[in-house]
C-alpha cells in the first residue's frame, strides 16, 4: 500500500489527536474531582483515571507511534513538514524515548509507590510525623536516582528532572541565579524585619461572604481579559487552572469568609495561566504542543498578573474604588495607599504557599538545594528536618515549631516531583523581565494599568508570547521577547525598587 | 493456554469493565456539558465523546465480545455462574445482537442523519415551520422503517422498539391500558374544564432569588434521602439526572426567578430517579445492569417521589411551614389548603413537559398512536401537524395555534426515539400500583408521608425495587412487588380519586 506524505502526515495527526482526546477526558474528570465531585465517587472514579492514563501512555510508546516518529522525522529534516508538525513530532520524540527508556514494570511500581507515598505523606503532615513519612520518600527517591540513570545525564543528574518541567534549565545556570538573587534578597528580608514596620490591618481579615468573594473575582477576571465563553470559575480545595482545550480553559479558587484577598489574588493568579491557553494560536488546535512552553513561562503569566500587575499601585489606582464599593463598607476605613501597603506586607513566614513576593524565593531555594543534594546522595531522607529547619533560619530567620510547618508542608516530593519547584523561581525572574520590555514597548505602559486597558497589554503578550505555545523553548521565547536570556538583574532591581520604597529603607536603596 | 471458567470469567469481567469506566467518562463529559461547560468548548469536546462512543460501540461488538459471550452463555447454561453474572451476559447478548444486526455503515449514516435531524429540529421549532423539518424526519423514519427490519418482529413492528426501552411491553397491552385510561381520564378533564375551577395563584409567580431555591432545593433533597456524598446538585437547562458510578448519582434542576415551583418539583423528580440509583446493590458494582430496570421504572420513582408523595396533602402537611419560612414572606397569604389545590391545578394544555399529573397521559397516547402508524407507514410526515392538532382536539379540547406548540414541540423523533414516550406514561402507572402495595405494606404509609419519615419509605424501595438495578425485567419487578403484572385500575383509582376530590366532582365522582 502506498500512500503519499500528505496521507501519511494526516494518519499521524488524527493518531496524535486520538491521544489528546483521552487526554482533554481526563482533564476533565480531574477538574471534576476537584471542584465538588462527590466522596463516594472518587474510587471507581480513579478506576476510569487510570484506565484512560494507561491507554494514553501505551499509544505514546507503541510501535506505531515509534514508525511514525521516524518516517516523520525524515519527513521534517527533508523540509518537508511545517513548523507546527516538525514541534510536535519533536515534543513527542522527547516523551518517547522518556516513556520507553524506563522499563515498564519499574515504573509501573514507581506510580504505585507514588499513589501510597501520598497519602502516607497527607497523613504524616497531619499528624506532625515525618518518621511515618520517611520510608516512603526514601523509596521515591530511591526509584528517582536509579531512573536518572536510565533517563541518562552529562553533567549533573538534577539537569535530567528540570529539563522535564523547565526546558534546557541547568543545574549551573540556577546555582548561578540563585546565588545572585539570594546576596541580594536576605539582606532586604532582614532590613524589613529590623525595620519593625508592619502594614498588617484588622478590616482584612473581616467577613466576606463567599458569594460575594465569587462576584469580585469575577468582575476582576472580566477585567483583565479572562474569556467566560472558553472557560468557567468553580471553587476548590487548591486553587488551580486547567486548559481542557483551546475553548475551554478553567479556572478555580478558594473562597476564605474571613479573608477576600486570598480568594482575589489567587483568582487573579489563575487568571495569568488561563490567559495565556487561552490565546494560543488557533493553528495549534490538536497539537500536543498547544500548551505553556514549560511550567516557568506559565509561572511568569500567572505572577505577572497576580503580583507585578495585581499588586501594582497603578493597578489599584483604577479599583480600589470599584473593590470597595464592592465590599461594602469593608474598607471604608482604609486609604488607597494604606490598601497598596498591605497587599505587599512582607514578612518572613513558614509556609511556603502563603509567602509574599519577596521572601518567597527563599522558599525555593530551600527546596532546591536539597533536592540536589538528595539525588546525588549527599544527604539522606532521615536529615531532611534538621536540615531543612537549619536553612530556614539561615535563608528567612526563622525557624518552625513542627514539621508540619517545616519539611512536611508541600506534597510535591511525595509524587516523585523533583526540579518542579524552581520553576516557579524562574516565573517571577521571567515576569520581571518581560515587564522591563513591556515598559519599553509600551511607553505608556503604567497608563493601560492605571486606565484598566488590559486588552492592550493582553494582545502584546499574545503576539509576544501566548500564541507560540510549545513551539518555542523557554530561553528562546525570552530572547526572542526580551532581546536576552534570563537577566537576574531585572528581577532584583524589581524587588529591590519596590520593597525599598514600600518600607523606606534608605540604606539598602543607597547600595543598589 | 488453559485457563479455568474462574480466569476466564474474570478476564470477561474485566473486558466489562473496561467498557463501563469508557461510559463513565463519557457520562461526567455529558454531565459536564449540559451544567456549565463553555460554549468554546463544545466543538472540539464533541469529538472527544465521539471517539469515545465509538471505542465503546466497537467493543460491544468485537471478536472478543463474541467469543466471551458464546463461552459465558454455556458457562450460565452449566449453572457455573451467579446470577449477577447470568444477567450481565444476557444484557450484554441483548445490546450485542442489536449492534450487529443493523450493517455499520447504515448504522453511521443514520448517526449522521440524527446530529443533522436534531438541529434542523431545534431551528425549525424555533422558526415554527414544519415543513423544513419535514424532509429530515422523513429520512429518519425511513430509517426506523428500515432499521426494523434488520432487527426482526414477530406481530408488531413497535414492539421491537418498545423493548428498546420497556423490555417486554408489548403493543397489545399498550393499546389496552392507553384504551382503558382514555375512556376514564377524557371524561373527567372534561368534567374539571366543565366545572370552570381554577386553583391559580398570583403569588406563586413571586420573585425568589436563584440562590434561595438551591437552598430550598438542597433542603428537600436532604429530606427525601438523597446522599450528597454520592451526589451534587447544579443548574442546567433540561433538568435530568445521571448515575455515573454507584458513588456519584448527580441531579440537576432548573431555576426560573418567577416561578420557584418549577424547580423545585424538577428537583423532586430527579431526586425520584437518583435515589433508585443511589440504592442499587454494591454486589452490581462495575457490571452493566447497575442501572435502573427500564426507563419505565425508572420514571416510577421519579414520579412517587414528585407527584404521588410530593403533591400529596400529607407531605406538604409537614413541610408547608417550612417552606413558607423558607420563602420568607411569598406565601403569607396561602394557606395550606390553597397550596395543595394550586399545585395539583389541572387544565388542557399544548406543551407536554408542562403538562400536569391528569393530563399528561394524553399527550403520550397522542405521540404513541402516531408514532405506531408512522413506523406501519399508515401516516405520512407531511399529515403530521394535522392529525397532530385533531389528536388534541380530541383528547384534550384545544388546538394549538402554531406547530411549535403542536408536533413541533418534542426533540424525540428529531433522533429517532420511537417507542419512548409509553415509557413517561407507563411511569406514572406503575408509580399508583407501587404506592397502593406500600400502603398495604407499611400500615402508617400516611403518617410516615405526614412526618417526613421518608428513610423508611426509601428502605422500602431499596429492598424491593432499587436494589435490583437491571437484574430484573419490568413486569417481574412489579409482579414480585405488588403480586401482579401492570394493573391499570390503579393508577385509574388514583387519578379519579385525587382529582374527583380536588374539584368536588360529585357526578363523577358517582360514576367511578
Amino acid at each position: 500500500m502506498l500512500m503519499s506524505l500528505k496521507e501519511y502526515e494526516a494518519s499521524f495527526l488524527e493518531y496524535v489527536n486520538k491521544m489528546l482526546n483521552i487526554e482533554e477526558a481526563i482533564g476533565v474528570l480531574y477538574w471534576d474531582l476537584r471542584t465538588g465531585a462527590p466522596k463516594n465517587s472518587f474510587k471507581q472514579r480513579s478506576n476510569v483515571i487510570s484506565q484512560l492514563s494507561a491507554d494514553v501512555f501505551k499509544m505514546s510508546i507503541s510501535d506505531e507511534m515509534a514508525h511514525y516518529l521516524i518516517t516523520m522525522e525524515e519527513a521534517v529534516s527533508a523540509g518537508k513538514c511545517s513548523v507546527e508538525v516538525e514541534k510536535t513530532v519533536n515534543y513527542l520524540r522527547k516523551q518517547y524515548e522518556r516513556n520507553t527508556k524506563i522499563p515498564v514494570e519499574e515504573f509501573e511500581a514507581f506510580v504505585k509507590c507514588q499513589a501510597i507515598s501520598e497519602s502516607v505523606w497527607a497523613e504524616a503532615k497531619e499528624e506532625n510525623n515525618f518518621a511515618k513519612f520517611e520510608p516512603y520518600l526514601t523509596e521515591i527517591i530511591g526509584y528517582k536516582r536509579k531512573f536518572v540513570e536510565y533517563l541518562g545525564y552529562t553533567t549533573c543528574k538534577y539537569d535530567t528532572y528540570l529539563d522535564e518541567y523547565e526546558p534546557g534549565m541547568t543545574v549551573q545556570k540556577l546555582d548561578e541565579i540563585f546565588s545572585a538573587v539570594r546576596n541580594k534578597i536576605v539582606p532586604l528580608v532582614k532590613a524589613i524585619s529590623t525595620s519593625g514596620k508592619s502594614f498588617e490591618k484588622e478590616e482584612m481579615k473581616s467577613f466576606v461572604s463567599k458569594q460575594k468573594q465569587k462576584e469580585i473575582c469575577e468582575l476582576f477576571l472580566t477585567t483583565l481579559g479572562y474569556n467566560f465563553d472558553a472557560g468557567r470559575l468553580d471553587p476548590t480545595a487548591h486553587p488551580f487552572a486547567t486548559s481542557l482545550n483551546l475553548g475551554d480553559v478553567r479556572v478555580t479558587t478558594k473562597y476564605h469568609e474571613n479573608n477576600f484577598e486570598k480568594a482575589l489574588f489567587s483568582t487573579i493568579h489563575e487568571c495569568g495561566h488561563a490567559l495565556y491557553e487561552q490565546n494560543i494560536s488557533k493553528d495549534l488546535e490538536c497539537l500536543p504542543i498547544a500548551q505553556g512552553a514549560s511550567l516557568g513561562i506559565h509561572e511568569s503569566q500567572s505572577l505577572l498578573y497576580e503580583k507585578v500587575i495585581g499588586q501594582s499601585y497603578e493597578f489599584w489606582k483604577c479599583n480600589f474604588a470599584n473593590l470597595k464599593e464592592q465590599l461594602n463598607g469593608v474598607l471604608d476605613n482604609i486609604t488607597l495607599d494604606e490598601f497598596y501597603k498591605v497587599i505587599n506586607n512582607s514578612k518572613p513566614s513558614f509556609i511556603r504557599i502563603e509567602a509574599d513576593e519577596l521572601t518567597y524565593p527563599l522558599h525555593v531555594m530551600i527546596r532546591y538545594e536539597i533536592e540536589k543534594d538528595l539525588l546525588d546522595g549527599k544527604i539522606q531522607v532521615n536529615e531532611l528536618p534538621s536540615i531543612w529547619n537549619k536553612k530556614m533560619e539561615e535563608y528567612l530567620g526563622i525557624v518552625p515549631a513542627t514539621d508540619r510547618e517545616g519539611v512536611l508542608q508541600d506534597v510535591h516530593w511525595s509524587m516523585g516531583h523533583f526540579g518542579y519547584f524552581p520553576t516557579y523561581a524562574l516565573g517571577a525572574m521571567y515576569a520581571a523581565q518581560i515587564k522591563a520590555t513591556m515598559e519599553k514597548e509600551l511607553p505608556n505602559y503604567n497608563e493601560l494599568i492605571e486606565t484598566n486597558d488590559f486588552q492592550t497589554v493582553l494582545d502584546w503578550l499574545r503576539v509576544n508570547i501566548h500564541q507560540y505555545g510549545a513551539t518555542k523553548k523557554p530561553q528562546e521565547i525570552l530572547k526572542d521577547v526580551t532581546g536576552e536570556e534570563l537577566n537576574v538583574n531585572y528581577y532584583i532591581d524589581y524587588l529591590e525598587t519596590k520593597y525599598s520604597s514600600l518600607y523606606e529603607l534608605e540604606e539598602v536603596n543607597k547600595s543598589i
